[in-house]
């Protein structure tokens, strides 16, 4: 049975998260009710990752078996046309039988924004992690070299991540300096829960001077959440691509 | 007297633009009622631009004369915990008796961010004129260059400019391509009401291969702005610095 995947973009500012759930609204549920409708039948899809409450996306890909797909345009511009304004279809393919957009995903990468400047600033209030003080960017990139490749990132996993062990391979962790911007951009085959929010966490911590560059790596070795630092606020992270 | 200088970022989203007025909140009401609840007696300020509904900034200049200032912080942090989380102060200072943030302003540079792809985006739809066609920068670029130097841009004012003449020293109009993204970047000592987006509208024209890159010029030099493109949406614009 051929595979429909769509690539979507959201804000996910106002949303519970990816994942239907009872809390409140889910970019999921929005999917499904514009694939339900399209189709005049109920439609279910599966993401390549479950993005958490406030994270958005520009990459986010799910799919869905169809026995007889609608013109793609229909998946589209006929999604767009039904979806809330802060969710969008970027594109829409057919994939061979047995495509699954998270099982068959090779990697992900994601893109997390830092600003640090002395005062709030309202344009990027939804897209960035605002810092009132002076961070280091080099001192968060010689941090950040020490957490690449194959690794147990039991460390920087959330209490709740319901993955059976924490060996991730972390294939790039790159702080790019931008003046007042911060971008970390991490890609992995796959992600524990938090992750990205968690060593982004403690990227800060080393920027602000509070830890050595190699505190970093003792935390990533002790494999103790609790040595972490705090996990970054979910509205500066975006999942950017998923690869396939 | 001295006078407090104060730089502003703000989110025109939710705006009737920066004036007071009857049909909607404007963000110098916001800003005058933050100055009076720090200074417990009321406060006007004068804002070297008054920017339309939905347009942002990020280097507006507002100023008021003040007899005995409060601590430069006072203006800054104070006024950043009693403004809505789309208004901020970026920066305050202090300037000599008789400065005023429109008389003295010697130009402005404002920004217009243009997304062409063949889809809406949820993450810049505040920010960026969202084209779903194809659009030529490098024509864009040619039409803008005919646009430059002192020139009478009654063809780009808004029918309701109150100015008694449109002449007007554009020192630049950049079209800077990036990907799908282009940002047009203006530059005078003056603008006449919506003479940016009107600009924008006409380069647009061209852009989309409607319009030779010299029909912008017989547009300007015609001075009928019924011959212009339409005008260009509030929501891409930013004015970006004011200049002294």
């Amino acid at each position: 049975m051929p595979v429909v995947k769509l690539v979507l973009a959201y804000d996910g500012s106002r949303y519970a998260g990816w994942q239907v759930q009872p809390n409140g609204p889910s970019i999921q549920a929005e999917v499904e009710r514009a694939l339900s409708a399209l189709h005049k039948a109920p439609r279910r899809v599966t993401a390549a990752g479950r993005t958490d409450a406030g994270v958005h996306a520009r990459g986010q890909v799910c799919s869905f078996p169809e026995e007889i797909p609608l013109p793609l345009a229909a998946y589209s511009k006929g999604m767009n046309a039904l979806l809330p304004e802060d969710v969008a279809v970027l594109g829409a393919s057919l994939e061979p039988d047995g495509f699954d957009a998270r099982r068959s995903a090779r990697g992900k990468r994601y893109r997390y924004r830092i600003e640090s400047r002395g005062t709030r600033h309202p344009l990027s209030r939804a897209f960035a992690w605002q810092i009132f003080r002076p961070l280091d960017p080099a001192a968060m990139a010689d941090a950040a070299r020490r957490l690449t490749g194959r690794r147990d990132f039991a460390a920087f996993q959330a209490a709740d991540c319901d993955s059976h062990h924490a060996v991730r391979d972390l294939g790039r962790l790159d702080v790019l300096p931008g003046g007042e911007t911060i971008e970390v951009v991490a890609e992995a085959t796959a992600f524990v829960k938090h992750m990205v929010r968690n060593l982004v966490g403690t990227l800060v911590e080393v920027g602000l001077g509070r830890r050595p560059p190699a505190w970093a790596e003792e935390v990533l070795l002790s494999l103790d959440r609790k040595r972490a630092g705090p996990t970054a606020p979910a509205h500066g992270l975006t999942l950017d691509e998923v690869f396939y």
